[in-house]
């Protein structure tokens, strides 16, 4: 019989870990005589999506592992060589890709940073073919990562200091659940319902009992009373299998503290107050009270201006697919080509499409107050001595350069970070952009490029 | 210095691939004595998001290799009796865990096949600490691939017999873009852009070259002929860098047959009949027109109707995240309990989020044409002789009694079951319910467990 496919990717595979036009393209500058040039590419995200003025950066170190150890096996050559596409490619490429190490440069932001559109949040400078097989790769952890902590931290916002846990892993891969729990707690979550996440990244996991908990007993206040018996002050009861105002008053009559209850279904809004009544009633003021069932930011600040008494909210779904705007749309572009020891800057005029060329770097400026007032998209180098450059290099000739932060200290860093910028674009419905100007020399250097390729073509 | 975390899931580990909760309450039905209880839990989608009515199964197969192969290593062990909330567990539920084996039975729909909503898509049956632990995957691996399943199988349909290749890889985590190809295919797509998903899944993996290519060359045309030296016939053109119809032009004067062009931005339809009058001008007839750019099944479906000269369309960012639809919402829900050899169906009555109690069939009916008539939800065995059940026994014991097909029939059978599905469902927003039916047998098992709850409270 047939073993089914677990489906887990193999973690010493991660080579084909990428789109197959990157291998195509591969052997194509291997072919040409071009695996000597030297390209910068710019991972960034051109226009953010609606009711959002700002980004998480998160997915940084996730790529910094990748880079130090991806790549290709031998049945992974083996693998490539059987197709179709490539009958034709030289033995000479698949002994490249058998000895394959990505040995560039690499520039990126601190995971936590707040950025903006056409920021670089990491920028790559490394033989043409190195720099092209990893692209899919990174854009698979910032895409996904700065999504997440992104929501999860406007989410935080809308809480306005009440607690928000990430609750969605059941509703993504296990992979993008996990990472996406990190992501969360990158983003100002206080944890997740997710263990692996616990597990792999010291996200802390949360979480008491379901319905089929409650379901499995015969009576709802039997449920209660074992699971209390098991785990007491620990105890948050999950209220509304079959009727919450009844459901708050069994679980109010339990002898002793409890940490909390759960709504998770019906008007929360409404529940919260009754049940904290309830609750207060019976001597249990300090039990908290936490609420589920398709939250998001916008629902939240809907329901704290309607004077909630919700102390902690579980996102699940909307959080970890980020439901409002489910892709950021990062993308990976080549800036630059340095070849004979001459950079050549590059860049592309497609309609909507178009970059910005050559090595860049972001500087942050700030207020007299400390707040982020504009930021300055730029030559790398050109205000070094002025501001503050937001990319730092991490990896150099392909060794780890960068002193990788805990989880905690990432969280820390990024909650610090956005107390820095102004108000105004932290709203839900933040829609205004931040200033990130050009600097005069990029200007002046995307001008002539584009100058150049007009002449070019006539 | 700190080693960066890659954050790839450990294919042994996934005993901890879950939510907090399932752990909090096993150790709770284990010392409540309830471990040698066997529960039932039905795994559903309530409702279908908008614009759907059907949904494409995917996802069985990994949830077969999770269950005959789940279990907690010493590792995990250690790392979970670290917990503060686990501080007071008996040793005796951690030798329980390490010895964790899932022995269950399971009943689910086959992959490929077409369900609708309150179908139970996979039934457990298992002692209720097996059956509560692997939730959280079963839902992971059901929600995931079912949504992009059902996504891939409207974009196919509304290109009209136009090839769909998934190209969303970049845009979420590897792990999810790569099982995400998977049931991409399974809903009809031609093939993804993910060489893991071929490697892992034997998905078809299609890709020729990127901006970067073009412009790492100093001309357009350079760039073109470079790629045709390296791939002849197998060319597909990239045409869009700098200018889409300049481009057709250099890419049709290419020397010989290439196998297409690709367009990635601009009106793709106004561009695809002239590029398409470009090729037929200068001999190239046969060469196919690729585009890609946002696509989705509604703008699919528009630029047919105007026409569009599009031969494959790829599908990117719109497939891979469901965008129109993030979340199918699979539930996972505890129907009965059986004690001392006595079965007692169970049911939750929260508003809008009730249950049907008891182990459960759906049962096919067909017109005289062989297309799909309605379902029929009914107790398990009810109607055997009469109608064709969809659930089949896939795990016995623990035990796998399935025989596994390739990932090739699965996309066949799926392909053949839509044929049977009235055109009126599988419009681009077919919002009317397909006939799911109660069988009078489980109505009256639901009505005397709502009625009993009902007097228990009185």
């Amino acid at each position: 019989m047939n073993q089914p496919k677990s489906g887990i990717i193999p973690e010493d595979r991660l080579g084909i870990a990428t789109d197959l036009y990157q291998i195509t393209m591969a052997n194509g500058y291997f072919e040409m005589g071009k695996k000597d040039e030297i390209a910068t590419f710019d991972l960034f995200v051109r226009k953010l999506p609606k009711n959002r003025s700002y980004l998480v950066v998160a997915g940084l170190e996730q790529c910094l592992s990748y880079l130090t150890n991806v790549n290709f096996t031998d049945e992974d050559i083996e693998f490539l060589e059987k197709k179709t596409s490539f009958k034709n490619v030289d033995k000479k490429f698949w002994d490249y890709l058998k000895n394959f190490k990505f040995t560039g440069d690499v520039w990126a932001m601190r995971e936590g940073s707040i950025a903006f559109g056409n920021e670089p949040l990491i920028t790559i400078t490394a033989p043409i073919i190195e720099a092209q097989l990893i692209e899919t790769y990174l854009l698979t952890c910032y895409n996904h990562q700065t999504k997440i902590a992104s929501k999860a931290s406007r989410c935080v916002d809308a809480a306005k200091g009440r607690k928000i846990i990430e609750f969605g892993m059941r509703r993504t891969d296990i992979g993008a659940a996990t990472r996406g729990a990190r992501a969360a707690y990158i983003g100002g979550a206080l944890g997740t319902s997710n263990v692996m996440a616990e597990a792999l990244f010291d996200v802390p996991s949360y979480g008491t009992h379901a319905h089929s908990w409650i379901m499995s007993f015969n009576r709802e206040e039997d449920a209660f009373a074992a699971y209390f018996k098991v785990y007491g002050e620990e105890t948050v009861a999950l209220i509304d299998t079959y009727d919450t105002i009844q459901g708050a008053k069994l679980a109010a009559k339990l002898p002793g503290k409890i940490k909390g209850i759960r709504l998770d279904s019906g008007d929360l809004t409404e529940l919260s107050k009754k049940t904290r009544d309830i609750l207060n009633q019976n001597g249990k003021k300090e039990t908290t009270i936490f609420a589920s069932s398709d939250l998001n930011e916008y629902t939240i600040e809907e329901m704290l201006k309607n004077d909630a008494e919700i102390d902690i909210f579980g996102v699940g779904t909307e959080l970890i697919l980020s439901k409002d705007a489910p892709s950021i749309g990062g993308v990976y572009k080549l800036t630059q080509i340095k070849k004979d020891g001459k950079k050549i800057p590059k860049l592309k005029l497609s309609k909507d499409k178009s970059t910005y060329p050559g090595e860049k770097q972001v500087y942050r400026m700030y207020d007299k107050n400390g707040k982020f007032d504009k930021d300055l998209l730029a030559v790398r180098g050109e205000f070094d001595e002025q501001y503050e450059p937001l990319l730092i290099k991490v990896i150099s000739k392909g060794k780890l350069v960068y002193d990788i932060p805990t989880i905690h200290q990432i969280r820390e860093y990024g909650l610090s970070q956005k107390e820095k910028l102004p108000t105004e674009y932290r709203k839900t419905n933040a829609n205004q952009n931040y200033a990130v100007e050009i600097s005069s020399e990029l200007e002046k250097l995307t001008g002539e490029i584009s100058k150049k390729y007009g002449e070019d073509k006539k």
